[in-house]
């Protein structure tokens, strides 16, 4: 539970049914909450959300501090706990904001200082918008136009498997798409309840999200060994488990992982889709670190090529969702809040209930969808911003590729932290030895161990990771997540800080 | 039920326990969906959302019609369905864009051509960024520096009263912070379920919401002879019935009204704070009209500033939130989904629970929450955009008075029509006579008259109005909501157009 701050006296003391005054200090007949914790929505109160949870929060308050002069043993709060590459100094692409600025004050049009290229981009944005104004509504489903060119981009990532654009969804982020596609699939009480499998370690939207929807949550172990891989026997014990008190309906992969950092193979891949199929579940596959692969012999596959590679007994049958986001990737414009969603195979009659109750929230944010457009439909050869484009993607891409590498090595010289290749995504998951006397200590003040070794962290180098039990993990392992988004020289002080506290921590607790 | 298109077949012959395998006509084994319509989440089907239903997706079906050279009784699609300024020819505020067109693209604060204050925004919006860039994340409640200028706007709103900017969320339009509100107050089950009192006729996205909550609603009926006005007489019937088979614990207003056009007296709303007092209801008011007052004699008041001027017995005790938006007023930037909710007198704990719940969306777009900035903080007297500021707002706000001025008169001629004074908000809804042998007709073909009677409209005019079935109205009436935002001579050639048409239909079926 976030917000430990709040005041609990009042529990239990009044009838929800009942008007009930009470005299207060001042002499005032108050009146009992209507809303108070205890008659909340039960589902939302089970709601856990670790990358902004109390660590965070205290990461914040430290922050205020330091800039009301208080002494702290460190000079800056560093909040590795978050994939927010722009927070951690990186550059937006020039071209992307250049067409957004465009959109948003077509007067620049006619400023000669903008590229031909951004100019064309932002007329088409516009003359798909209503009134050629970013103000308008866009459709439910996101702009007709967007979600061609989104279709175009996916045929050309996997090779001319075809894409038809009414399977397209512009969504609010990646996050977004995810919600509704789980809101969808939930159903039924008891041991016919939804069940969704997920991964742990998880991103923890998937935890919240079944749990704000009351569906059962089915953990499926990765393979920490190996790797974080994904064993199919693993799935199918989680499965067999699960079959005894709920309706296992969906699978949800996260590829490239996160927390993990793990990158499947293509032979995983088709496995898990095999085994959807045998299951019967639905696949949600969460593809938004697509572009974020930096390990040698790794390489991303989409679970639409692969299912399409499988032939008609697997394309036609199999239900998928794949999510994508602009947050991610090498442009990292999280703040836009803009993605997409493909469906394959979804029932019609489904599909148009799908419409309608995304026509509720009635559309993304149109800047995002247009910020959305230029990822999928980024500067060609013979365009005037083609070349910056491409070295600004390169330069980002590199710079995480040597920093996904910087970051498992430095870690991997601390006894008593284990860490996996970084292979794609934004972060690195290792395992932490906590000692004994320190987990003694974390559970008798009623924390988890990772929970306290990361707050002793924040409050003795200024460092915000996020413990691994934000993530979910082996029982008695530990470990935590940390993005390797801050520029080089800034990782490795921080690397550095993470090694002098870790040894400090084992130290003083041996 | 939006979708009549998909394909019902199926249904029924399908187990969704059990793997079933059928031969397709290509000969490939084809498994059943996992997904229908029989096994999707039974409280998303009962969603409805007339705004953007059948009538809307048949007017996108026949814009591309003409668009493909097929002959139609009219030369173009008039979408009077829903307040999407923009679209309908509204320009945007100059500064506005600039400032929005300076955080996209910050190389711009080295133009010239750009107003100093308009720098001067984008620079504060800016550095309040991460990375001071609009793409990284906020703060889930938005950012900072853009609630402290929601607070002190509404201070000067409303005269003085007190507003701490921990009680401002930013949100991603109005809409995204009513469904977050009614989320935390749906709680028990069967007699004990919470019940939530909303207008008739209201704005679908609170049926929507409700139904999708599995929450009970609770209909309270505008009067429509006396101008749409809110009488509490009404409230209370429907309470106390409502007490029989639910919970009720919110009350929720729309003032300026959507569909209705009413603005509210202070009197009746000092009315409603006393008997949700009375009656221990959470106050949840919707004001994103609050700029959008045209009548004579009319002025918006906010819930807020009406509470605190009834003294510390309300003021310190009625819970109340408030909602606004960037989407509406003069300002009409629907796409950037920018808003806010101010909440009154919340528990603590729920509090932290409600940070926590939108934490898990992440942040609301930043493109929205600088627009709402810039709302809420628009250029000073003394400034070099004031003038040029004023002139649009007050161009806007002019003529859309005109066009509610005549909506109203242009209906009112028609026999069959009675139109209420729009007195505020951006629709009409008048009540239309239709002849019996058409409700006889509409109802064999199982539809709504309203329904059929628009759909008419539609195919032989072009215009696309939302029938009132759609907002709920007293059995045997019969409505529509038209927006008034076309270009004053476009509205004119409508309501002409309308004219026609009803003493057409009306002739027709006499």
């Amino acid at each position: 539970r976030v917000g430990i701050s709040g005041q609990r006296e009042k529990r239990g003391e009044v009838n929800s049914q009942q008007p009930i005054k009470k005299m207060s200090e001042n002499g005032i007949m108050s009146r009992a909450k209507v809303l108070t914790i205890d008659t909340m929505n039960p589902t939302v109160k089970k709601v856990e959300y670790a990358v902004r949870g109390p660590i965070v929060q205290r990461a914040v308050e430290l922050e205020r501090e330091l800039s009301e002069g208080m002494k702290k043993p460190f000079a800056e709060v560093i909040k590795a706990n978050i994939g927010d590459a722009h927070a951690m100094g990186q550059q937006p692409i020039t071209f992307f904001r250049q067409v957004l600025a465009l959109c948003s004050y077509p007067e620049l049009l006619s400023d000669s200082t903008f590229p031909e290229d951004a100019k064309s981009r932002a007329c088409r944005i516009l003359q798909s918008c209503g009134g050629n104004s970013m103000g308008s509504y866009s459709a439910s489903q996101g702009i007709d136009s967007v979600r061609q060119d989104v279709a175009r981009y996916i045929e050309r990532r996997d090779g001319g498997v075809a894409c038809d654009p009414d399977n397209i969804y512009l969504t609010t982020g990646a996050s977004d798409g995810i919600v509704t596609m789980l809101k969808l699939l939930v159903c039924g009480e008891g041991t016919t309840r939804t069940g969704v499998m997920i991964p742990i370690p998880q991103y923890p939207l998937y935890s919240a999200a079944l749990a704000e929807l009351g569906a059962v949550q089915i953990n499926y172990f990765l393979n920490e060994e190996k790797c974080w891989s994904l064993d199919i026997t693993e799935l199918q014990r989680a499965v067999n488990e699960a079959r005894q008190y709920c309706n296992p309906r969906a699978l949800c992969i996260i590829n490239p992982g996160n927390p993990t950092g793990q990158v499947q193979s293509r032979q995983c891949i088709e496995d898990v889709i095999r085994f959807a199929a045998k299951e019967r579940l639905f696949l949600m596959a969460d593809e938004v670190y697509q572009d974020n692969v930096y390990a040698e012999g790794c390489q991303f596959h989409s679970f639409k090529k692969v299912l399409f590679e499988m032939g008609p007994e697997y394309a036609e049958t199999v239900e998928l969702a794949s999510f994508h986001s602009t947050s991610k990737c090498y442009m990292g414009e999280c703040g836009f809040r803009g993605g997409y969603m493909e469906i394959i195979n979804m029932d019609d009659e489904v599909k148009d209930q799908l419409t309608k109750l995304l026509s509720v929230r009635l559309c993304p944010p149109v800047p995002g969808q247009a910020l959305m457009d230029l990822v999928v439909n980024p500067p060609q050869p013979g365009e005037p911003s083609y070349g910056s484009f491409i070295k600004e993607r390169t330069a980002t891409l590199s710079a995480l590729a040597e920093k996904a590498k910087l970051t498992e090595q430095v870690l991997n010289t601390v006894q008593g932290i284990s860490c996996n290749p970084v292979q794609g995504a934004m972060y690195s998951f290792p395992r932490i030895t906590i000692p004994e006397k320190a987990v003694k200590e974390a559970t008798e003040t009623g924390q988890q161990p990772d929970m306290f070794y990361c707050m002793k962290m924040l409050e003795e180098t200024g460092i915000c990771l996020v413990p691994g039990s934000g993530f979910g993990q082996k029982d008695g392992t530990y470990h935590f997540r940390m993005t390797i988004l801050p520029p080089t020289d800034k990782l490795k002080i921080l690397l550095n800080k993470v090694k002098e506290f870790h040894q400090r921590f084992t130290q003083q607790y041996s």
